[in-house]
């Protein structure tokens, strides 16, 4: 129980966190490929050291997140409301963006790039993605009417296959042919990893199971891709700025889901009622792993956020044997082996003229 | 038990076919791949159309051997003795052998490559290969001390490795960076595919049961490839001649074998007592899949051999499907998806000056 309310607290986070920026739906490839270009002749070293730094926070971030769930799990029952939650890991979010943009405003001054003050015709795109996971959220509740919950964990690596066909599909970026083979190594090998004696039941799903879940996993993949489109279409906007309008209706979503699920809880237990150290922990965690996710959008991409958060599950697996001596199966390290090869394959089969 | 004895006759089948031609070990290398060069220059187009259909061939058979090996337990216990049935099929391949040389006398009369004649500096290490294969199969009734039949299963896929370790050691073959990542995930696939709920025991084998299983692959693998050197020693000797040293050798010691073992039962109840249609058919087609390896490893290679017999490890689940209502696992999609991405990643990943 525990367990669910923080996946679902996870997805909520996730949503709200890839709002956007000014951008009409029907030029946003172009648009985007073409501002990708110039920022990225631009950058160069420096960009790269950026692109492995955050890469590598968000990889930790994650991977204590899945190992905070499990500590949390193990610690009993905290009965926080999951809406105060979400909300105050926007809120957190909003207020370091707002602190960074205050250092920079000292050190560099308030410059076009890095001014708050937006146009619609900027923000006017970032409930966007909101929205597609609302819907995903919602349709969530109906899957579970022909899937069961370890079936739905095999599925949810579909994920993987749909950002990067989206990716190839809305952003116009080519993978290479082995980059393509990679990447369904990826989904192969972090199923493989997850197998457990119930994981066949997937076989079992109906047709409405895997529709749903191919639509889910499309809208999902959809809102990931559009989010780094929005950031992208904007190369020297300062990404606090982005942040910023990102999270800001990340807080007030979460504000109406408070007084439409949990108005009466707050008014008589108080808002922060039932939270615990290790809460405040999740919550800090959360708020830094969702602008880890916002910098990845930024200075990397999609395929290195799916890279990152796959590795991140190995990982907590590995760190869960000492912390909480848990029994890793064969099926993990042949699982791991793959997705460890489709790490390097990726790397090794980068596109020449892209260089 | 049934499989236990058909399982036996393949891998004492597999020692009597590997042995070999005239090679003193110092020069082995050096001398085999100056004359693979030559030929491989001299042949071309044809060339590549003979090493498709002997791989093709060989997938057929060993994939078909599995599903007699099914067929055979399935229809019930058969009490033939496998000395007899082996020796059988060193004698079959024998005669299939002399078959072909006598078209080919007359067809094109008797040369320097296909006379039948042979020098003790020829035919001299030929039963090298057996021996190791010998002492392998001696190893395997000590391992089962360590390992159980399921993990041993999982562990036989380490000759994936030592074959590849071993054809780029004693061979001196180059593999491209992309191919050895793709014989990484061949093995790791095909352990995937096989993955039972009692897989896991692996995990608890003990190292020595380690070192026997590794030491057992390496002897296995080493067999492999000191065959592929010897029969390419000399490429314009006719395979049909080489074949039939090479069988000769299974002919004579499955003949000690029967003396030693089955004496009795030979004298008392006839040679092939016990036979059914089944284990005619077994016969026939452990001679032609013996016959198949010996020409995938003149016209091709082991590597080739060991992407042929996994290939066929997969195809021979989905045919049991059909014939016997076999019930696929997740697992198994999962590592036949990794073996056909590993399959892919192997003919891209070609070495460029080796075209």
């Amino acid at each position: 129980m525990e367990y669910r309310r923080v996946k679902d607290q996870e997805i909520y986070d996730d949503s709200s966190q890839k709002d956007v920026e000014s951008l009409s739906g029907r030029t946003l490839s172009s648009a985007n490929t073409s501002g990708l270009s110039s920022a990225g002749g631009a950058k160069g070293k420096s960009s790269w050291k950026l692109k492995s730094v955050v890469t590598l926070a968000l990889t930790l971030l994650t991977s204590s997140q899945a190992i905070l769930i499990v500590w949390s799990k193990r610690a009993g029952k905290y009965e926080y409301s999951v809406t105060t939650a979400n909300f105050s890991v926007e809120a957190l979010k909003c207020l370091l963006s707002l602190a960074a943009l205050f250092r920079t405003w000292n050190r560099h001054g308030v410059t076009d790039d890095n001014r708050l003050t937006t146009s619609f015709d900027e923000v006017g795109v970032y409930p966007i993605p909101a929205v597609l996971y609302m819907v995903k959220n919602l349709l969530q509740y109906y899957i579970f009417a022909y899937v069961d919950a370890p079936a739905y964990q095999i599925l949810k690596n579909l994920n993987i296959i749909s950002t990067g066909v989206l990716y190839r599909i809305i952003l116009k970026k080519k993978l290479s042919e082995i980059q393509w083979a990679a990447f369904v190594l990826l989904c192969a090998g972090c199923t493989t990893a997850q197998l457990n004696p119930s994981s066949d039941h997937v076989l079992q799903t109906p047709i409405q199971g895997w529709m749903m879940a191919i639509v889910m996993a499309l809208l999902s993949g959809f809102a990931g891709v559009y989010t780094e489109a929005i950031i992208k279409k904007r190369p020297s906007r300062n990404i606090n700025v982005q942040n910023f309008w990102l999270y800001i209706f990340g807080v007030i979503f979460n504000l109406v889901a408070i007084c439409v699920q949990d108005y009466d809880a707050v008014m008589n237990k108080g808002f922060f009622h039932g939270y615990s150290f290790i809460t405040v922990l999740m919550i800090l965690n959360h708020a830094l792993s969702g602008i880890a996710v916002s910098m990845v959008m930024k200075y990397a991409d999609n395929i290195v956020k799916v890279y990152s958060t796959s590795v991140a599950m190995l990982l907590t697996a590995v760190v869960s044997v000492f912390l909480f001596s848990f029994h890793l199966s064969l099926a993990f390290f042949l699982g791991s082996t793959v997705v460890s090869v489709s790490v390097y394959l990726h790397s090794v089969g980068k596109l020449q003229p892209q260089k």
